[in-house]
């Protein structure tokens, strides 16, 4: 499997808001699959088990099975990566500096 | 526009290939549409120029246009917003450490 197939999986998991979703809640702390759904209401339990399936395959998150339980982790690392691949470390400083000039410059003013 | 629609399109742009490659050549330096094409010869202009309305709709580049050329630029920014949004300061070093553990045991040993 190459980088880019690997790629191809991670960007195509990200490209749906459901998804990004369970990441988000995921990143808030591990949960068990019951716990995730019933996080998501609006979303029968198949769905979100499919939702889960697509964000495994990519690496996106990792299951650990303790007894009856299956608990869910954010994967960081493939984020990680697309942070490394297009901004590295040389350009980090320039753009935190660009980021906080675009929130300054975005803010209400008092 | 919401934030979620933004992320559609960033992460749409981003599940394909071709237009990776473009930001990996824009990363190492801004381009001209002209030296761009040539640095992708299996593709044909009007091809690479649909790729970059998609990437500039998607926000991933900026364009300035200085007499008859058309500069482009990566724009970092969508791409530091991923990583804030699942890693942010507070799992930046225990991700860091991870990562560059998964290098140590992914490297040939002598």
């Amino acid at each position: 499997m190459s980088r880019e197939d690997d790629s191809d999986r991670i960007f195509k998991a990200l490209a749906d808001k459901r998804r990004r979703r369970i990441l988000d809640l995921l990143k808030d702390s591990p949960k068990t699959t019951g716990a995730l759904c019933a996080a998501i209401p609006e979303l029968d339990r198949c769905t979100v088990m499919q939702h889960m399936r697509v964000l495994e395959a990519a690496d996106l998150i990792i299951v650990q099975r303790k007894g009856r339980e299956r608990w869910n982790y954010l994967n960081a690392l493939p984020i990680k990566d697309i942070h490394d691949r297009w901004i590295g470390d040389y350009a980090e400083n320039a753009v935190n500096l660009l980021s906080r000039l675009k929130s300054d410059l975005e803010a209400p003013t008092n």
